[in-house]
């Protein structure tokens, strides 16, 4: 019997594609504006790992003529609320786009981000009323790493079917990727880790979508023969970074696979920058249209 | 071979429960404010069926001591925005809550929607802000008629278990469906018209919930033995009015079903009023605990 080979989602080229279109764009504001864009990232928890998203942020902005202001926010002293402080550096940078790092800390509300992050500076379409318009199908920024699932499977063209098992109910993956799909006539299934046997669910859809951050569960018993595995998990382990796919097991079964790394989490940080570049853009153009 | 009864579920019996709350919180609503609660019903398509649910409204409110304004908006001459005209009526009624009758004329946006009735006032849950909150998961109005097929699903008791077939994708009923139930740990399916081999979709869950308008299309071979069906569908027919569900083929079969009419119908008018009653409540609470 010949072993079937999966083929395997190559991130960086897929990628390479959407840079060129932000670099496009980032070229065109600069020939309007006279000036680079300016992207915000906004950093209160100051985690080790916000760091490092943090740098590679701001050397991808650099690749795509983007001007990247890391903007720290210590806890406030006492009962003060850090707005104000925020929005002192922001009136500095002037940005042409905002991007708040979560998970917030407890002393900045998700109210206090909605005010600091507004709708037409949002890049990472969580402000509440962008949620709005995409919960009502209107056209609007989704969340990057939704938008980078969506992305690939459209690029699929349909040879996996139309039916996709999303492992994942979270506001940034699951919950704006289903509503994606269902507007693109995907039929979408939603599980979490209360779904009842989730086997059954994931093995049923020509294209499964994981995002548990449960190290390498979904073997090969978990899909069938042929479907196309779109992996969000990363998790660091003892052996390296891996992802919710147990990568070797479902070789050969799988029809497509994106890996960990290199398969999601640089279409990510490219549709983020490609996202802001088409809110600045945008921005531009209804002032220049008025 | 004994026939198998279906349990029918009563909508007049399930939403008498629902009026008494509403009453309670109406009656209160009188005991701190001196008078009683002002339901603003805007009507500007002014179709035959909006006078008839208008109507039903109406007639709903006065049993709950609640006053129903039902306000007639006729289509501005030229250009003229009705905005001015709406607002003029508003401010006249000083309503507690705003019900906006859909589907809009094409002389209102749903911006202007939105601007008419501001997310504290939302009674139906459709403001871009509420839609939002839905969406990140916090607290707030959904549409009635999703959360009366909610309110039935949870009062299953998790009987038919825990798997949702959804046949409709609007942002009032499908949507709001889903991500509420996803939220109470129930893994859900969303499909509509373009979803490929249907009955293989419904035949799977445990509760089948629909909403396309397709009178009687659902006949035995779209569900599993002792399924619930929770049939949204309203068409009037030769026969009379009927639902999605061809009743007779799936009695016997199906384990619950709601009937058309005196199904989700009546059920959702009821929930409408309470949740008019809930934001007006929680207005008013705001105001005497500043």
């Amino acid at each position: 019997m010949a072993i079937t080979e999966s083929v395997l989602f190559d991130g960086k080229v897929f990628s390479r594609k959407i840079d060129e279109e932000t670099l496009g764009l980032s070229r065109r504001f600069y020939d309007i504006r006279g000036r680079k864009p300016r992207l915000a990232i906004i950093d209160p928890a100051q985690t080790s790992e916000n760091s490092i998203y943090g740098r590679s942020k701001i050397k991808k902005g650099e690749k795509l003529s983007i001007e990247c202001y890391y903007i720290r926010v210590p806890e406030p002293a006492g009962n003060k609320s850090p707005l104000a402080y925020i929005e002192n550096l922001l009136m500095e940078a002037e940005p042409d786009g905002i991007i708040m790092e979560r998970p917030l800390p407890p002393w900045i509300s998700e109210r206090d981000a909605t005010q600091i992050v507004p709708d037409y500076l949002d890049v990472e379409g969580i402000n509440l009323l962008n949620m709005g318009k995409n919960m009502a199908g209107e056209k609007t920024i989704i969340p990057a790493t939704a938008d980078a699932c969506l992305q690939i499977i459209e690029s699929l063209d349909g040879k996996f079917g139309k039916d996709v098992c999303i492992v994942n109910r979270t506001k940034v993956v699951g919950r704006p990727l289903a509503l994606a799909l269902i507007n693109r006539n995907y039929t979408v299934t939603v599980c979490h880790s209360q779904t009842v046997d989730l086997k059954e669910k994931t093995s049923r859809a020509g294209i499964v979508v994981t995002a548990t951050g449960k190290p390498e569960y979904l073997d090969s018993s978990y899909i069938s023969k042929g479907a196309a595995v779109i992996d969000v998990g990363i998790t660091r382990t003892e052996k390296g970074v891996v992802g919710d796919a147990n990568f070797p097991d479902i070789q050969g079964k799988a029809g497509f696979i994106t890996p960990v790394p290199g398969g999601v989490g640089p279409v990510t940080t490219s549709i983020l920058m490609k996202n802001f570049m088409t809110i600045a853009i945008k921005r531009l153009e209804d002032r220049l249209n008025y």
